[in-house]
């Protein structure tokens, strides 16, 4: 164990905290920057080392992790007047776990493959209880000869390390899987409500849909009406799970993506302002599967 | 077996043909209507006993199975001038397979009532090979007690009958589980589409969409994608399965359903327009996972 | 004036109130029914005559108005038990006024035919104020001989009375207008909302859109952004005008109509869901132009 | 005359050029570059001057207007390696008349700033056929005190000169009233045609609601219905006129923007997607009208 080498980790929030703290966990010496000093603070309390700048980071390890919330804040981390190209070490391998554009992800991948670094773009899948249980989901885009590499790491974060296939498609995967989740969550809300409505037994429902062809994730793992299943937010009054705030920022993206790819999404684009509405009606901090909560409140005239 | 009594069938089209079929297999006399002559012919043919007007069935049988196609077909074959209820006996059992509104169904169970006779909703899911092969599955709406009389019948033709509660609910189950199934199908073929745009394996997106949150019947038993999954519409050209038109038929349902009970159905709603448009464009025979080809058209100047 | 044979009126709620007050005003003796006891106490107050069903009133007029809220009340009121079809002379002419589902206008057109009676749809266009003020806008359907005997009586209702085809598309024009009426509202909504929070000054662009291509009555006459204009609902908290759970009304008889005729609506579609999730909203009671006011609520984590 | 200074034009494309050409007849000496070789000839043989690069033309005029396809175009011509900046003058005024994300003006706007010029975003109504005629309107963003120095230029190509506010709101209001204006006409298309099935005659339900609150430019100005009025692109097999890839492009900018900002538009966000549809049915060079087509397209089994 003594001899790992040291590992940079960028962006110490929610998410990359705990991740951050499984590779320590796993014996890998952490240099990391965040640029909330309570963020580092607490992560230095905590035994590691913390620098003042991605560029800093950089010059200290020779693989970074960054976990970042936005594609501006990683634009500014990767090429930004602090950021980690103006010192990063040839052949560092990057690898950028935030949830961005992949449009943005290819330009990061240029101007790292310019200093002679590699990038692959490691979006997750699985909340802040996932980050610290470690057993998370990575897809991986990058050049496959270097993703063994990642995978090194990215299992001491993960439980699932799927590769993608080139740069920008872990992003892509992710935002496809996500789109098709918001879909089926508000379908299931919509099919669940319209039943409810019509005389059905919840409970019964659920199980006609799991038998059947309307079957989904969100019908038989994650049931969004209160009392159909047990262990999930719904069964919390919609508190813990993947908020609605980010399922609307992973639909912007995906809204993004398909606008500029021309590809038609008419039901992934009818998700996104539901979720945006439902953002500004109260429901941001709650779990996405409160949009059963959002459709089924009656006229009360 | 020679002591069974006779039990009626109305409405010898392509799904009821071969369930009539499968009564008579069971060793049920059957004495049909179908308001076709070839219909009947065909039928009669084939050994069994063919009568001049629903009215003239009920007068035979005291167990009656309709089949029907629409609202309106089923309206008249219960309550017209030459319907079941004008020689209706009293206790007998009437069976409605149709898929209708939910509130026909429960005008024409009062209507049944008032004649002294038990009515009970009865929509099947399962195309023409499952009819013929007898593993429709049956969702049941009615009085809980004439259940296992209407099930002793229901198992000649179905592997899966579902009481799902009062009358109606056999409807609204239906409803609700082929709208959700058209949305996903739809979420499905979106999700695809911009996955492959945005560089990915169709394959490898359909493995991570079936273990993440995307999975879904769409996803992962019948997906609309040429290539990923063999034995599927999708692998074949878009035949056989279930066709856009039937599809589009059912979310109409949902529809007016949904909007006689002020029920906000966003995606469902939208499910609707799309599959009413692709009828229009030359995808009205086509299976309706054919979505996918209507989406993935490219732009061509 | 003495000579004017008495006029039935059916149906004297907040709209049908003030219309027959105006053909009392306009010398026509008027004998009226309504299922309310104190809309018929508060009628007879003023001095007309009241009857004590619909039967009653054919009796004794053989030209009736009748002003109902829904399909199932203007059925009951024709075809019910004490309905006016009951006791309805030869060659009566007999007008509705209430916006019903036009399929259904023509079933009781066809069941007045039957009777030898003459039947006519002419919902109307303008609220309880236009009703008053005697200027509401007739929308016409029925046989063209008939129109100048109906027109007589609707002008001392109305300020126009439009001729618009055969029996139902008085009901269809009318639809129609509203429902292009809601997608250009909402759209004005999204659009001023968008261009606000661009930083454009709301009258600067509003006066910009009716200059150009994006004009309409919603944007020139009734803009839904407070501080736009004067005398318009949103300059008085959206309180008066049309309200939201009406326009939700007439956005689902669209839908209704557009799925019996197999026509996509996909905005006309998606208007409707939007104003039935504002009628749970809190914005039931609110001028359907609220629309701005929900879509414009920001996010508040 | 003899004493005006010459104007800079870049991007010579089907408005460009008359553009350019309607500020030659007013007696400017225009410096022009375009990147595709014949459009310069062409503009050349005319008698105009050509430059190398849009940094030679900086060199030679103080005042600049751009009109290029997208917003990287913009990017490459005012910040690319012979982009306008490199020897742009200080004091000059630079014009993008080109429909780009208003986010994009500002980041341009920055960057001219920083060399101590000016920037103006001017986006164009109106086609081709107004471009020639020199009747456009200009919709202009920027610092007030340098929008008379704009519009002396703008006014030679356009009729309509509008100041809208700072940088970006030329843009901004472009881009809201083509979304309104995509979302009336659809609508529009939706109205008329569900009027048509239900058996209105077109030219009378044009009138009614044009006299009514439905009215708006496409119902009343550039009707999409064959046969309803002359003139317009739907009286010409929906040739000339605004061409629907480019209001897909236009409502793609609507969508990026209203997505940056959190704003939900729902109706806009699903005009994009049906005018995204119809670009790849064929429908990509014909005038954005032909929704009515697209959508009055009948089942034909």
């Amino acid at each position: 164990m003594a001899s790992k080498t040291p590992v940079g980790f960028i962006g110490l929030g929610n998410m990359g905290n705990p991740m951050a703290k499984n590779l320590v966990k796993h014996g890998y010496p952490v240099v990391a920057y965040d640029v909330f000093p309570e963020a580092c603070k607490e992560f230095q309390d905590s035994g590691a080392q913390v620098m003042d700048s991605p560029a800093d980071v950089a010059e200290r390890a020779d693989r970074i992790i960054t976990m970042l919330p936005s594609s501006p804040n990683a634009v500014e981390v990767y090429t930004g007047a602090n950021g980690i190209l103006k010192k990063v070490k040839k052949g560092s391998l990057l690898i950028d776990s935030s949830t961005i554009d992949p449009a943005v992800s290819k330009e990061i991948a240029k101007a790292v493959e310019k200093m002679g670094a590699v990038f692959m773009d490691a979006p997750v899948s699985g909340g802040v209880g996932a980050a610290r249980a470690g057993n998370l989901t990575f897809m991986v885009g990058g050049v496959e000869q270097e993703f063994d590499a990642a995978k090194e790491l990215l299992t001491c974060m993960g439980s699932n390390v799927i590769y993608c296939g080139e740069v920008g498609t872990g992003q892509a995967a992710k935002i496809c899987n996500n789109m098709l989740l918001a879909i089926s969550m508000i379908g299931t809300a919509e099919a669940m409500n319209l039943g409810i409505r019509l005389g059905l037994d919840p409970k019964l429902l659920a199980k006609i849909l799991n038998m059947s062809s309307g079957r989904c994730w969100s019908s038989d793992t994650y049931n969004p009406v209160p009392g159909v299943m047990e262990g999930v937010p719904s069964a919390n009054n919609y508190q813990g799970g993947f908020g609605t705030t980010l399922m609307a920022k992973d639909l912007g993206l995906a809204q993004i993506t398909a606008t500029n790819t021309k590809t038609p999404v008419p039901l992934g684009s009818l998700a996104h302002q539901i979720y945006r509405m439902m953002c500004a009606k109260g429901y941001a901090l709650k779990d996405f599967s409160a949009v059963f909560q959002f459709l089924r409140e009656e006229e009360n005239l």
